[in-house]
């Protein structure tokens, strides 16, 4: 089966992923910049989980430019990830509501991390499709990036229960190193 | 005409279906294991539904990648199929709503019926646009999958009246059999 | 310009359209045949209204299907399209309240005609980029159906005020001569 | 890396920010006209901010109509300018129920002015990743529409706080100057 519409729908949910979260900035009552104030910290959940989900959508696009194929095991490792991307919204507007407590942030972590396990699983599911000996290999063949990513959410949830602050900083961090997607991909394409 | 808008348009709906049950996953007020074992229900609701339609877009994927041309009837028969469909984040919201009770049960239970139903009859008006001795005859010729299905979910609409869990149990059977998508389709493409 | 964007644009507008729709149908509180009772007019009414936007689709998929080229009027006459469908919701919302009163049953109706006017003009919009002696003038070039609708409408409307059912039918008419897409694009297809 | 599936996401994305906006449209409580008429503000508002985000799709349809290939520069200038769209149904919300005050007009030219300055950044990419002699230089190589409409927008954003009307009369401005398409574009396509 050709990937293009797993890619369709795939950019269908991820559309409406980023956009729902926007459902979540209510007007404030007061046209005022108090009024404005109050909203922040829903608006930055929002900037936040935004540029997170920017980054898996740029990330699967640069995976599935390079797979040719993809089978019954493909579409459901790709619906995995998308469940777990899903749940962003929630813990989103859970931390938003709440301001920086330790569950919802150890919570917002988890799901980042189970969608990195996620994103993770769908990568070999694709490699496992190809030769050993096919370009695609050498190009994300290697999954030191993955490994350290779930490292640091790991070390993060623990944090959520000790200083919400560094577990923020954790998030952060692993956001940063996706933010630039992979170069092997791009120069070949 | 070609299939390639139908399933760009049924990608979109079911993008939408799958991810607006996630707005009934609403942030609880407290900030502890308590407020997040509130929602527990409306989360399994949520996990279950979203294995359903990812079943259902999967088997649509695999349908619609051996078929080849759609007239007006397939139109109309795939639009009766994504109507069913939108009625699942209603009717998983009212189970989540009301925890586990006969009528909720039962008419989430009709509603996947209805939804096999459409399924079935959109197959056979593929079918019926293809000679009998095409090679998708005897890929998707054999309903036995959907009539055993809809025979299960009949059972456990009866007894939702009687006990639920029975009920859930044949719920869960059918997706079990859907889970692994046809193999048939899958070698040929 | 080439149509597919434009297409896979309204698909994702339609899409979403139709499926906000099902966001009113709110879970009753009762979990008891008196509750499901309750919103049968909202039912009934995402039903109508479900069936209406899938006509509108359905016609949108068929005159692109013989549309080569799109220009800058095409796309604002497709918007404009667009705009008065995105209203659908909202009006079917007012009459799902309210039951079946004169205001909200007429104005129903008219988000229906300025619909249909919409899509006249798109048409004519995309049969001006042609030439007079092109196939397409041929399949639908006469705007017979088009000009009753309208008519049947503005009838509607005005017995909106006098007697709802007698408006409700007109609208019901309307529906049914579009039911069946135009014969003459499918065979050529 | 095509741009077709940055298209299809950014359709996506625009299709829904263009559709949620008509969920703030709620149903008056009253069938008559005085309920119709007490939503007048909000339905303004909507058509004022579908034009402007149909403006945005129709610009960008334009631009990647001549953009052939896209880089991890593009996805994200790309992103980050859907980012600023996106704000459109928060700031057209604010608008609507509290009517025309200072802070709530300024920033819903504050908004506009972004998404404006995001669209040059991602125009500045596009021509970045091509030789200055291409075809595309000459097409959209001028950003004399561009500058214009980011002043206007600066003007009507510090008028918000004089004078409200006047804001509003820069705003409409902007959206008439971007009415009409490229024909440089249109006529090469």
């Amino acid at each position: 089966m050709k990937s293009s519409r797993l890619e369709a729908f795939s950019d269908g949910v991820i559309a409406i992923i980023i956009t729902i979260m926007v459902l979540e900035l209510k007007a404030p009552e007061e046209a005022n910049l108090k009024g404005l104030l109050s909203i922040a910290p829903v608006f930055i959940g929002y900037l936040v989980s935004f540029a997170y989900v920017g980054i898996y959508w740029n990330s699967h696009h640069h995976l599935f430019q390079i797979t040719e194929k993809v089978n019954g095991k493909i579409l459901w490792s790709n619906l995995h990830l998308l469940f777990w991307l899903s749940l962003i919204p929630f813990t989103t507007s859970w931390i938003g509501e709440n301001h920086i407590k330790s569950l919802p942030v150890a919570l917002y972590g988890f799901v980042f991390l189970m969608s990195g396990i996620a994103f993770l699983m769908l990568k070999m599911q694709i490699l496992n499709t190809h030769d050993k000996s096919a370009p695609i290999y050498e190009m994300i063949g290697s999954h030191k990036k993955e490994h350290l990513s779930l490292v640091v959410y790991i070390v993060g949830i623990c944090f959520a229960f000790v200083n919400t602050n560094i577990a923020i900083i954790c998030f952060m961090g692993v956001g940063a190193i996706w933010f630039l997607p992979d170069r092997r991909i791009e120069r070949n394409n």
